[in-house]
């Protein structure tokens, strides 16, 4: 069996991250087209990687011959146009989150999606390929928890860029726990609350944080997850799940463990996302580069996952603003 | 400088608990008395101390020549006429929480020692001696956290008797919480919210657990907690603060560690709040006992503190039943 | 019954903390009697102490009427003497170690002991009334490991005083190792060597360090003790057993957990003896009170006990000399 | 670049793995052939490779055309003559150890390879290659331990085939710990000495467990290693540095942290060594295949380590039948 042959749309942090994986660690696939809104990195990325050539306009990749699926790391205002493209050709397509940028465009992209003969589109929410999300799954799913009936998270980074605001929160780091909770809890989300404690004086001026969420599940479970963006310590995700005949933790800091002056023991803490869920990304890319190239189902998170995802932090952004509990309401489900 | 003579008033569980750390591991003082409403029980204590007698009322045993202090073990309804009785002898009294059943006696009983030269009571809050949140308390005040902004707390006891309901868990289990965030926040908490999630199946009929509290301080700060009464597991305080240099955590079950068969490594769970606390009420009894000896005013909980803790548990009652985050207001602060 | 009155002999380091736990957290027991060979350290002491007095004659205070039971924390040189005379005048007495300086002393003591009516001495080794020790004893015991196969030891100290020698790393250090082998394994160590390692580039002039002892036990088991008593870092006392069915860990350095800048998580390390084991100290000497004045006999390390590692650390010491292994030889069993 | 051609010779357990992973795992590089001792092995093996084909004969292997690097996981005794095969015919060679099974041959193959132009050997020591050894030489090596001065390790197995024995313990255990004190140290070890303690009662007939080994270093650290392969429990391999400035241990058993009936916490040990090792395997091979296609040396354990660990492995089994401390004599360095 030939190597599916992938086109990168979007070559920024993520998509170049994506390439390098491919092309490194991931067997059975290879980059051969590569797209981006500047040329020049587009470029400069294809002239890394023998047998990919740079393709200026990003519908003309999805439609090519040597493309057999689409890797989707574009900014998320495009991402609408160029999964409508993806169906309409027929190439599987891996889209980093979000699914689309509003809830209403996300339903149409599912609905679009479920008229096709089979499903095409996995969301990239690299958790649910997380050993340790993985053990917790399995933990739960094999009844040894009991009824699962409350999560806490944490979410903390120790920085993000300044034109990081507090609407992104939400969106861009609140989103992983809302799939987190749905595939953990095996539910929707009914109600998100933000709250908005005493600012951090140390957080950059227009940024809202720390900053609480809390869901209520559709069966009225609680979830509750802080965020933190700007701790300026470490890069720490941390989830605990109690239930009904004890609890598990995932997310601590442990590896090489060290006492030494000045009286203190301890460990080095997870500088950054990279180093906590780099193997995340290479299971979740090997496993739909496999499903992909045996015609199989994609496994991972769908394009619903996705709709379901949006719906949620759009409504966590209300609450944000407005400080009360905000319903979600989900469209009636759609199945590819 | 002879021992302090101590009338205990009620020996339940608590009671009973005191009178035999007082006998065997607190130095300079002795139990003078013993008092309970059950007589025989009163008879059945104090016959296994050298030198102690029996006061069939309790306002006599307050009253009474050979005793110097008092300490308060009785049910909270009869408190309120029990601590006014110390204050009019003088008597120095330790009373276990609550202070009192209602929030309007507990500032009366505030006021009413505020007339006095000076302070006599001290309110059975005894994390505050207990050496891990001692640490965590220097650990804030020291500025190593830098401001402490959002608190994670969890409240987990394997069982309770068959009598305790959704609002105990409030004033009896969350009011531990409520002191300990007044404590190392060193603020009064303005608003309570309690939610209450779909509820553990395995849950006694009439017992709605779990359920969160969140609180926000006078500055704005978030405190959630955790509150499980019947986990089937183990006695579980854990509180982590997060502040704007990094967090801490205190309240972990690290001891013996093994690996064994079948595959798992761990420790033992902390059983009960004997093991857990023990040494904090040993901590508790002793510095108030040597306090009273030396005539230094008590530095445990005050009577502001157990009327704090009062106004806010009533807020917190009043939110479990509407399920609305409620205001706590408080009296212009009065000191001793 | 009336208070326990004690001579305490030798007012030291160990001693002053021996008469501040007894007048402070011991119940049942009172100072009676001081004594050093420095009177002025000894009047010092006694004038903080309500009731206490001084003895210039060691002997005098053991002989006294107003001195029920002795607690020896003299120089081991004197020991032999003061032991002796204790027996003579049948004063129950607590023996800080070593039990005498030299191997045939020490077994005359166990000798002269077993002539009385009932035995009287009991020797200091506290770490048998450690929770953390007794609770790995438990398990031993209660055959949760398994046979107990191999044990390894680490005695860190952060410094030793500047006449701290070679010779005392083995008898001053080690020696708790040994009682520690006999009391979790139950049987005499055969042999024992001392392994020289290049040395510490940090260690005072003089002082062989690290040193790592290896014993054989009278079955055949395998103890390692590393012995390093200058690590500039901190106390660290940790022993762990390895069973048939499992291993077990004690003397973890956990407590608060706290992660910060710049990158770490850990907590504090244990700084000292006091520390680690003033808690067994305290039950150590409650349970001799509480046994002196019952009449039971004491339940704490014997004076045989004490000749057994007397007999170890002498052949440790001519180990250190020869680094090859040495035979322990020991006399028929003794018992009072 | 074209994808590197291996020769896999052996495919038992170790060769399997070793074909698994070249295919799914690592890129750049693919099985051209299998050959085996047993040729339906070799066939069912090669069956699932695409592209791959049967050689019967391990030189014809070595000599092939369509063989550009060879991995030898055959039995230990063939080593000798395959390794001269594969620098005769100018193959770069990964071969599992031991590198030979007699010291003088493994000095042979040293000395044939140091009259190429160029190293052609890599050992399989995969743990140089293990992230936490990685971080602990790190540590070591950038001073934060100071001078390290000894070392402690624990090698447990939960089970060994049957066929096992106990000099395997010294050959195919302890010879790991021989590569991580050369590593980490970075020097030769100068003596050995196997301690065989009472057995483990539940140990197969005639394997000696547990072993402790005691390695003196050229500069005279100390190591023990505790060897320990019928535990029942799990894989467990640990290590601790302690040096001048402080301590650093690896190994740990953490991950998800579970607290749950009958009160116990703590989390599931590591299984077996894919587990543990599964990503140094990875990183070795795909080091060794990016260094032979861009035709840089290895960087990974030389020939000469294979040949110094067989030389303490032969001093080590010499103890274990003596009891004694055996020097370990190495011939001079020869650099390839």
């Amino acid at each position: 069996m030939s190597d599916l042959r992938i086109a990168v749309l979007g070559v920024g942090m993520m998509g170049a991250d994506h390439v390098a994986r491919i092309t490194s660690r991931i067997s059975g696939a290879r980059v051969s087209v590569v797209n981006d809104y500047l040329p020049e990195k587009a470029a400069e990325v294809a002239a890394a990687v023998p047998g990919a050539r740079v393709a200026n306009d990003p519908f003309d990749a999805i439609a090519a011959d040597d493309v057999d699926a689409v890797l989707l790391a574009t900014p998320g205002p495009t991402h609408e146009k160029q999964l409508l493209a993806c169906l309409e050709h027929r190439k599987p397509v891996l889209c980093e989150k979000p699914l689309t940028t509003e809830v209403e465009t996300s339903l149409e992209v599912v609905r679009r999606e479920a008229e096709l003969e089979k499903p095409l589109i996995q969301v990239g929410f690299m958790r649910r390929f997380d050993p340790e999300y993985q053990h917790l799954k399995a933990l739960i799913d094999g009844g040894e928890l009991g009824q699962p009936l409350v999560m806490h998270c944490a979410h903390r980074n120790p920085a993000v860029p300044p034109s990081f605001n507090s609407a992104m929160v939400v969106k861009d780091s609140l989103v992983h726990e809302v799939d987190v909770t749905r595939f953990l809890f095996g539910e929707e989300i009914a109600s998100v609350q933000i709250i908005r404690p005493a600012a951090n004086p140390s957080a950059p001026a227009g940024l809202q944080g720390p900053q609480i969420a809390i869901f209520q599940t559709a069966s009225g479970r609680h979830v509750d997850v802080e965020l933190f963006v700007t701790t300026g310590v470490a890069y720490e995700v941390r989830t605990e799940v109690v239930g009904e005949l004890g609890s598990a933790t995932i997310g601590l800091d442990v590896g090489l463990v060290r006492k030494s002056s000045p009286g203190i023991w301890g460990g080095r803490i997870t500088p950054g996302f990279r180093e906590r869920f780099g193997t995340a990304y290479d299971i979740e890319l090997q496993r739909w580069v496999d499903a992909v190239r045996t015609g199989v189902n994609v496994d991972g998170p769908t394009a619903w996952d996705g709709y379901a995802a949006a719906a949620v932090c759009a409504a966590g952004v209300r609450s944000l603003e407005s400080g009360e509990r905000v319903a979600v309401e989900l469209a009636e489900r759609v199945d590819a």
